[in-house]
């Protein structure tokens, strides 16, 4: 028989259904000027980082969720050599997209120091040294407000963020105003790409409200998605674009760029990954074509 | 604030993972021969069956599970008239199973005759009258023993059982023995799918040892996925065939099938649909090409 | 090996600790005007009322925590005659007090007739018929503004109200305002006794804030407690008194007392459970002693 | 609005009653040759000890649980110098013990020495330097097999052990044998006492086997009971003399007894409670009476 566990870590994911990880350890927890922060090690998915409550990545499959925001831009664009990061504290969004050799600038920005500094300390596995590549600069400050008074442009912009909740200031990365913005700071031919929030059918309102609101900004607006367990399920991201089309990639054009440009390999994502996450189910991508939604800063989006 | 829910389904995963749902009703219970079962109403996804303490289906996702399990493997026969179901007390495997004009007989063999009384008095949701379809046999008995005695051959055969657990007898019906059985039971060009339990990574091995199994018998066999959100997450599905592959149908071919076909429209799957479940992410080809474990009738697998 | 539970009723007892039971059947559930009210059949103690998710009385050991809200102040009294009851939508409050021979008139009082008709009808093993008593006078009302007008005096006044939680009316039915006006519906040497929520150690605050302000209008003042197990644990009562003295008698008294007037026998109270109820441990009557909070209509008290 | 807790504890008290403890850290963790140990850091009783799962003793309320056990018995004895007590590996019953200025010697034999070193180093509030005490001998063995071959004799043995489950050994400690040989191990006029399992009403059946079993051995046995609230309600006690009758001191010569012994001032006891716990509930002593069952090396007996 298999021995019951006794301390657990409950993630409610939505008011009528919550998770419950088997706890071996609470590595470290703060309440930093911005959030609860905590590691903690679970028995389902290794060492994981808990924002507020709530499971933002696992050693176990954060391979995943990074892969599949970063490359599918990248792969994307013909050469990405500057490239902007909002979010991302664990260090693992530049992570991979340092592993492009291209690249020859990122830089992230995150609020929360504290968080960077703990992620940077207690999680070795997900930034893998990231920041100290020479390429990074790393800032500890508002995204938006950087983007507004920069004037450089990049080929990509990645935007990491938690899902805007009631209580905290993300919701003013959601809206069309802060697209609009991130699309003056793109170059010609730039991506954008952005985690979206759960895509398990039944919960995929923050979902089909960024496609929406991105629609209402870039020309091309590809969402997609890809299972992440500790989250719970399918993930939605979504890509847009003032130029490449990931559609147009075959499996083989994908694989010959990762092959060409990457310095690691990759676990999750390759040409065959690329094709399957862009093809959603048919319910999936009706309600993403119902949805009329535009958040603003005036009409803040929440979830729970 | 949320009104917080105090009457839980607790649904173990693995034995450090748990999803809870919240239970608004327990519309029946029953001890059969073979099982415990239950009919539970969640906030989360309707109205529930529960065999064990395991949800096996819901009214709010229902749809995906057996639109993923029955149509993939329908549209690639190019005239499928007889179909084998083994399992699948709901009722809803074979609702999709005859939406397809082209079948003139359905055969449903299910062991347990008090869980498909109880399903067709409270789950009319599910199989939505299917069972009083005259093109359909239903049979309570073990489905090995039928087609052991059986000369019939069948277009597709579609195992809808419950992944083997250590105290059941279903394990009989994922063993090599039993595959090459149903091998003999099909036409020349035959399908069969099987239903493959949890496809999230990390969770995989009832998946990857499925088909592996299938793999020692039949000549082509076609791994997918699709997300059920009751069942925590990605779902797998093997599709063995001995003539039709699934990959050379493309999203139009597909679509053009069914709309000939069916009966009524569906929600989840179409062409693109199709195509988005069977490129698996590169973890899961990787994993389901090493795995080697050939199940056997002296050799079972039992899964949490 | 026992068999795992699946279905579980949460009650949080407070934000650190929550206790669950097994959940069998939900029997019943409505939202009445004042609150929301479930019966529940549970496999810890069978079936309970549970309003606002708070379990508020259980079949299994009601009979403990209805006998010592009651009898104490009963058997201290020499001879109540007419009873007040305030609450005790259960209808046992009333059972008890109606087991009294001597009992020539009770009136209970309870704001919400939904409740009081869903324990009617689905828990008679609560009321066991003490509803259909001649002696019996119903009222659904709120009770101050009853005590306000009436001119009525008592023997006993039991008051059998829920906590006072933010959200609720009740807590002005629990101010030294409330009980002044109880004090002037007494007779002369009447009794008055206060359920004071749970009395375990380092969740005592409700019960000694009730004492406290018990102290300021009544001259004799006795906490006791006895253990209820589906409330988690040691409950607190409060007896307020203008005359009897519950320490002066012996258990022989108490027993003779029970012999002479009671038409059922009782399982939890007799003269060495009086004894022992009323002999609270050190840290308990310290913590009462030094309590100075006296709630009152404009300082009012509030438990989670 | 109170802060949703996120990590936490299970303790499951029956199969059909589990508690849950807000988890703030897991300090410490081992499996050691007997058992799986864990000091925890609890919102709701601050450091644990959990021992298979099972909380052993709290901070915030050991206090109760270990005055309750020693105090009773050495109050009783007019002199106590010579005490012998088995478990308690916190090292709270020695505490307790040695607080007595008449005990000139303590032996304490506990036979996981991994859970000793454990506590000595993260419970100091539980042992506060009890075990550095010159008047104690600690040692690291099974207490039956040690009372096997003493000659000694005491005046008081404390028996402070962990209910017997079926998969421990600790089943032999709790049988007719042992009491015997128990027995013989004290001096004339010499007093046992035995933790005895939870005494909430429903849950008894630990409690009452042991009381049981002693009156087989022993001419007066003398249950009490006292409420531990992070044991989740009443716990049992089993007094058994070869003399002193706790029932006949008043109130006045136990508070006389302690002020003239003690050396610490306690929180818990005193002669109140003391009355308080001895005096029983009707439904637990009719229980009690009517328990016919002993416990013997060939009939042991198991707990959930």
């Amino acid at each position: 028989m298999t021995e019951a566990k006794h301390n657990w870590f409950h993630d409610p994911i939505t008011p009528d259904f919550t998770q419950l990880h088997s706890l071996k350890g609470i590595v470290y927890a703060i309440r930093t000027r911005y959030q609860e922060a905590e590691v903690i090690e679970t028995g389902s998915f290794g060492r994981c980082l808990i924002l507020d409550g709530k499971l933002q990545s696992s050693e176990a499959d954060e391979f995943i969720y990074h892969e599949a925001l970063v490359h599918p831009a990248l792969a994307c664009h013909p050469r990405p050599e500057k490239v902007f990061v909002a979010g991302g504290g664990e260090g693992a969004t530049i992570r991979e997209v340092l592993a492009h050799r291209s690249v020859r600038r990122a830089i992230m920005v995150d609020i929360d120091g504290e968080v960077v500094d703990l992620c940077r300390r207690l999680l070795p596995n997900h930034h893998r040294g990231a920041f100290d590549d020479p390429r990074l600069e790393l800032r500890l400050e508002d995204a938006r407000g950087y983007l507004e008074q920069t004037k450089e442009r990049f080929h990509a912009i990645i935007l990491d963020l938690p899902e805007p909740v009631e209580a905290g200031p993300a919701y003013k990365l959601f809206t069309r105003e802060f697209y609009a913005l991130v699309r003056e700071r793109l170059e010609l031919g730039g991506i954008v790409v952005v985690q979206s929030g759960g895509a398990s059918y039944g919960r995929i309102e923050c979902f089909t409200a960024i496609a929406s609101t991105l629609r209402s900004i870039f020309p091309q607006v590809y969402p997609y998605a890809a299972e992440v367990p500790s989250f719970g399920g399918l993930w939605g991201f979504t890509l847009a674009s003032l130029g490449p089309d990931p559609l147009s990639l075959s499996p083989q054009e994908v694989d010959a760029r990762l092959e060409a440009r990457l310095s690691h390999p990759l676990r999750f994502y390759d040409g065959l990954a690329h094709r399957g996450m862009f093809h959603l189910p048919k319910c999936h991508r009706e309600r993403l074509a119902q949805e009329k939604t535009v958040i603003a800063d005036d009409r803040p989006f929440y979830i729970y």
